[in-house]
């Protein structure tokens, strides 16, 4: 019989497009729980995050990414986002919108169906620290 | 016990990257059934169309998200899409691409789980008005 | 009564911004099924892939889908991932980032919904020719 659990994750962020890696925080939830087969929504709280399943790897992690956002919509540009709040976070915004806040991902055998370079990724695109949390729910048979 | 419930959206855009807040539609769908813990697919009919969650505030709405989008992908350009079909939204598609046309968003409570400044968007990224659909599929508990 | 079923398609590409028109082989396990209403989530392993609703049309496939993403992402630009690995597919991995590997298409009477014009596009960006899957879960009523 199908069922439904909500769990969340939280955790500290620096912003900056910072990459965390949080397939082992779901993964942890998954074996915590009973259900064999079915799939995660994972869903990023707040419009200055994004959630993707690139390789968590340093080269990618510390310099590519970030590079290739900062040609799309660099930070400390005169957005018109700024302007009305007097804030300076336009550009997350921009990148939110382009990478997408939730994600759904398979499992079987109580263990989520990833490739061998594939990891859960939350970015963090605000331009200061952020407590962040996603949630994770969870569908399937247990 | 699980259950599921298909819904529909629908309106009209100017298109153009028009941004339209489809926030309160979600919620009162939600309001109007007895579900009270699960999540909502949403999906956008139409290739030329977008869903994100960026804040719906009149910086971002108005100028910027656009202004990106045009960087990327600039409307007028000559594509090969549109010599195929003799029409001029070739960029409308390559903006879809990026952007994607599914979502799904948890609820507890009866309630959307979104941030303080994170609203559900359509993006119509045509270069003309449309008559719009977007699909509202709740599943989870009553 | 809500069920669920995991199945998946297997495929050969090309790599290099290939476009692969998946929409037959999904429809195909639906018909297959016997789950009348519900939704299907598609997750592309692998993390060099993606996954769109873009038309399928021959002037977005050859020409203007890869050159938009030459221009954010080029192949052949020395990528700090590059380093790392001693590999070239650096540019496959951010394009991935911005396009996602995981859609969810609702359906009823046992048909998927989509737009005239919208096909489900799987693409690979790596830069050889690979071996695919793509997961293919049913979750609905029967």
């Amino acid at each position: 019989m199908i069922n439904l659990e909500t769990h969340s994750i939280e955790f500290s962020t620096k912003g900056n497009t910072q990459l965390v890696d949080i397939t082992k925080k779901v993964q942890d939830i998954l074996n915590h729980s009973e259900f064999k087969e079915g799939n995660v929504t994972l869903f990023a709280v707040g419009s200055t995050t994004g959630l993707s399943t690139v390789e968590y790897e340093p080269g990618l992690v510390h310099h590519d990414v970030a590079e290739m956002y900062h040609k799309i919509a660099p930070y400390g540009f005169s957005y018109h986002h700024n302007q009305t709040w007097g804030d300076d976070n336009g550009a997350a915004h921009l990148r939110s919108t382009l990478t997408g806040s939730s994600l759904v991902i398979p499992f079987q055998h109580q263990k989520l169906i990833l490739g061998t370079w594939q990891q859960i990724i939350f970015i963090d695109f605000d331009t200061r620290p952020r407590s962040r949390k996603v949630i994770v729910q969870i569908l399937g048979k247990k």
